[in-house]
């Protein structure tokens, strides 16, 4: 599908100066009404945007979930005018959840004049499920380029997994449009150097280079040659010397779609705010030109001084037309094909619409093991790893991998016929992320945006270095999940900087986050049939480095009880309980023990085992009365990390055996001993918190 | 201070060889016996670590804290052995928390043999305060290189503010061992652009190019040109093609000496667990080698194979003596010169003296402004502004700046001579970071380890992104101020991906962390008064974008009360009250107004101003209970952040108006009404839970 620009019919240049004021004045018009947002970018990059979208970008306005539409990711967030005008302006039509669509645009021009009110599909960054066209939430700098290198991946996996020999199902290119904010993000130069590293030649990001931040002039702190830096992680580096250009800019796409052995990055020079008295000052970024200067920009582009959110007749006709004309036949023509590959290739088929709805391949579940007794038990990692690779069989595109450290999160698929996923190998199925958390993060969640089901893997502390995108999962309800390993001073030796003392509540914290840990192999089969589960949720997946005994459920209840985020495992024998003990994770079978030993000396408890705050809190009251009934006000939690939180099931009755310092660098057991973690120290903290509620 | 290295004496190469060869069998052999840690990289380094401390590096032993030492930072902090063994053969004494020596060694034989054990100053990573030497605590990658970016802008900063012709009080060097991994992580890349930008040349990056990493060859993810990456970021970029040839190496460092414009970059290709079976292998990367594989290494170099912890006659002498030879004489001729400076710079010494005791110029609290009573008030960044303003007139090296947001942040100092630190203005005051929020927390605690007093600003969202930094100025006990403004849903129409939700309890979930969230500019005032006061700890300072009212403090309590971390703000008139409500930051007003409409309609409550939780723990369980009496159990916090915590203090029966879910993008007041912070529902929440406990 690569085409050259000169091939094209070039539009009349009146009316393509026309189209792109259109679009720079929206931006100025809405940002102006709300009285709120940033208006230089799009007036600065307009051209590139219309152009890229005319002549290039394969897109039915019509079927915006076409699978096979290149991809366009506003990684600048801010400049959400810009992708709003061309979704108007090119007649982008909604589509509801299930990709029916409903009849509406995508954004109108009343839309439009909602800018950043409370509702409206135009909020002040774009965000993904609100706005059909939205290819990704982004705002937070950096994160969209992530998210690009994600779905280039993607299109390579599913080209290699679905294409067939006269089948090029998918094909498509992903365009990221992106500012010296994303440039100087650390996490944009980890997902460039593995996009390098990966030859993505479908990648292409276009960055606009206006020498201006939020401070000033980019002479105040970003100096270095952006272009060797790009040549040096292998990518094809090219440079528009005027975002005006347009025919300039058209030939960079060219030299793009020519390239096949590397991403490309072209830096196109602009001037913020372009055509404005603030012209190429930090101070047409981030605030509204004011209506004076709106005015006066307004007559320096020839356009009517006081018209407001104008479109000229026959520009959105023009435009829609030129993206239409080139889109649909090209989906049409997909269409066609996608038919006769259901009936060469009926699997594949319906695997791939399945995929389309965000399920798995039927039967998955089936696969999942169960695990016998074992006093000696196995680290969840390990089950993790087991579960994983089970699972994983039954669904293809269930692909993901570790920052560097796969041999020790056990998240590597070793099965026959994985693989490395590797410039020359997109049917690999492992991924190898190397040590970049923060990418790692955005690349999943811009796989999941392409359909597939990714994994990442790193240390719980790790966790740190990827918050932005765990957060944008969950703010997008990606369902991807985050495996966590090493997570608690169980980590030994490795000491404090190794060992997660904060991290479970910081990521219990975030809304609409999964975070389950499970507290013996079984519960680890269940985490991770809860987290394929989830359609609209990222689940945190946290698991030990150390071994834990795998709890007999002839005995004790049934694993299953983890979907309903906390159980009762064990209770008292006779009569009411005197205390709950509550355990996670490491900890649940040295509450187990407790519970045992306190039963052999006449004590009276129960123990419950809760595993994901999240999922308990969706129960209803009366299950959650079940668990923790109100007149059992002593209550003893014990998990290897810190105590936030734990006040919502312990209250001010009950009290915990958490760490309240920073760890240290000795083997487990001596810090057990240490901090508390010991059977003994939790019966004796048992017997004084049932006096004290006496 | 610059000298070539083919005017040092050269030292026997048997000798060194031998030299050499202990620091490699040592850490074989420590982590033989600890059955874990990193043998590989100090196997491969050990000849670049002996050139550079042996011929280069300006350390008195005797004296680890003279102030314009060079710094060497272990960025590759699995690579602990390393450096202990170093330590070891230098004799580097031991120092306490005051600089004095204890006459100890910093690391004997016997703490190598003790590697990795409880109590032990060998722990698994190099940790700041434990072991005398180490400059900063490293193992998650990427920090120690942030760190130097710190620690390099320090020196420039110390001498620009303390040098006088013919006193060269400050010109030391920062040299940085790196991996594969510091290359891969984005917080290197973040501050090696900043780095080039600044011109550092007093900055030396020692790059251990193994091609291993942890998954195996680094051609599974990690094949950019990182010198190429180098040049553009602007770096003098050196190759040496083999560790073991330390004359090459010793060359590189002249290079690097000789280089006045830029910082340095010397790509050392090394093979790992050099001379064992497993080297260059992934193998020899994080675990023992086993102790077969020890006694065949052992054999490989000619050393004796069943000596343990063994240091030839004359190794430890020989190379301590160089390390002093240099560094004493250095060191002496410094003091002597520092003596006059005294005399000369009888002002300068004063303050120099106070900042190497971690103190401020005495007399900055008496800058602190008040502020009278306003309805309208400002936003807690705009107060936070001026007292940070007021507060830096008086102390000349409290240093930051924002990640190119400082017009948001309004962490400018704007006065007269506070410039912008650049590459040929040192005496700049505000730092430019860009648009690098990791690298930025990481160079502000290397700046804090280098004397100054640093502050970082960006949106609290952002946190996320240097959640690493904060983490480790805790665990260092680095007071640190990270300034976060735009604190909540406050932010409005920037939307969900600007508003921060759980951000405030992930903060107060790291121990040792101040988390301030100051309720008024008074309690502005106060809160930047108790983060300077403290020595010991970081505080994150959690300001508003949006105005909020001045109390009138004649009428409630002072905002003395903040440094107790919380205080009864407002109380019922007559009798106990019936309710307790509790608010911090911008809701704290919110909750006063709930407090007098109470009042006003006969209900009794008491208004509890909570902007440290860190700080109220601290205090005695009768302070405590003198705010939150147990009597009291109707209890209502009001914060515009997520829930996790709050149940500590309001408990089962209590509740909370908080954020449930990401927020929105529109205006504030709809937001506010959206998600019930009026004062109204204020009321209305607090009538009904005042029933409930009746």
């Amino acid at each position: 599908m690569k085409a050259d620009s000169a091939q094209l019919a070039q539009p009349d240049e009146a009316l393509e100066r026309l189209a792109i004021d259109t679009i720079r004045t929206l931006a100025m018009d809405a940002v102006q009404k709300a009285n709120s947002g940033h208006p230089g970018t799009p007036m600065a990059m307009a051209p590139v945007a219309y152009t890229l979208w005319r002549d290039f970008i394969r897109y039915d306005p019509d079927m915006p979930d076409w699978p096979n539409r290149d991809r366009f990711v506003l990684s600048i967030g801010h400049a959400s005018m810009l992708l709003y005008a061309v979704l108007h302006l090119a007649g982008i039509k909604e589509i509801d959840a299930d990709g029916k669509p409903t009849g509406e645009p995508a954004v109108s021009l009343d839309d439009i004049r909602q800018f950043r009110q409370l509702g409206s599909k135009t909020p002040g960054h774009p965000e993904y499920r609100m706005t059909t066209g939205v290819e990704t939430t982004t705002g937070p700098l950096g994160q969209g380029c992530g998210n690009s290198v994600g779905m280039a991946i993607a299109e390579r996996a599913l080209a290699s997994h679905f294409n067939r020999d006269g089948f090029q199902l998918f094909d498509h290119d992903i365009y990221v449009l992106c500012g010296d904010g994303d440039m100087m993000e650390g996490v944009s130069s980890e997902a460039a150097s593995l996009a390098g590293h990966l030859a993505l030649s479908n990648l292409c990001w276009i960055y606009d280079s206006n020498h201006i931040s939020i401070e000033g002039s980019t002479d105040l702190a970003f100096t270095e040659d952006v272009g060797a830096r790009f040549e040096g992680y292998g990518w094809n580096v090219i440079h528009v010397d005027d975002a005006n250009d347009t025919k300039a800019f058209a030939r960079s796409i060219d030299a793009f779609r020519a390239t096949d052995d590397r991403p490309t990055f072209i830096v196109v020079h602009s001037v913020i705010g372009w055509g404005s008295p603030k012209a190429g000052s930090e101070k047409a970024h981030g605030e509204p030109l004011g209506e004076d200067n709106v005015r006066a920009t307004k007559k320096t582009y020839g356009w009517p001084e006081e018209a407001k959110f104008l479109v000229p007749n026959g520009i959105a006709e023009a435009f829609r037309n030129a993206v239409s004309g080139r889109g649909r036949p090209a989906r049409e023509a997909w269409e066609a094909m996608y038919a006769r590959y259901r009936e060469s290739f009926p699997t594949e088929a319906t695997e791939m619409a399945l995929l389309r709805q965000g399920k798995l391949p039927s039967g998955w579940q089936a696969a999942i093991p169960t695990f016998p007794p074992d006093a000696k038990g196995l680290a969840s990692r390990d089950s993790g790893g087991k579960v994983l690779n089970a699972i994983a069989q039954q669904t293809p595109l269930l692909i993901g991998g570790a920052a560097d450290l796969s041999p020790s999160t056990k998240t590597s698929l070793t099965f026959q016929g994985a693989g490395s996923f590797g410039k020359n190998d997109h049917s690999g199925r492992n991924l190898h992320f190397g040590v970049r958390e923060h990418a790692m993060g955005s690349i999943a969640n811009g796989m999941a945006l392409s359909y597939l089901r990714p994994y990442t893997g790193t240390f719980l502390v790790f966790a740190d270095y990827m918050r932005a995108p765990i957060r944008l999962a969950a703010i997008m309800e990606l369902p991807v999940v985050f495996v966590f390993t090493h997570d608690s001073i169980g980590v030994g030796e490795d000491g404090p900087t190794h060992q997660p003392i904060e991290h479970l509540a910081t990521l219990r914290a975030i809304p609409g986050l999964d975070t389950i840990r499970p507290g013996d192999a079984n519960e680890v089969a269940a985490a991770w049939k809860v987290a394929l589960s989830h359609s609209h949720e990222p689940t945190a997946l946290i698991l030990s480095r150390q071994a834990i005994p795998t709890l007999d459920r002839t005995k004790y209840a049934s694993a299953d009880g983890l979907e309903k985020g906390g159980y009762i495992l064990g209770d008292a024998e006779r009569g009411d309980p005197e205390i709950i003990l509550i355990g996670t994770g490491s900890e649940l079978p040295m509450v187990v023990a407790a519970h045992e030993k306190l039963a052999s000396e006449g004590v009276r408890s129960r123990v419950v085992s809760l595993p994901s705050w999240y999922l308990f809190e969706k129960q209803d009251d009366a299950y959650r009365q079940s668990v923790f009934p109100d007149a059992v006000r002593a209550r003893l939690a014990v998990e290897q990390g810190g105590s936030m939180g734990w006040d919502r099931y312990v209250g001010h009755d009950g009290g915990t055996i958490t760490m309240k310092t920073f760890g240290a660098s000795a083997p487990l057991a001596k810090l057990q001993e240490k901090f508390g973690f010991t059977v003994d120290n939790i019966c004796a903290v048992a017997r004084d918190l049932i006096e004290k509620n006496k």
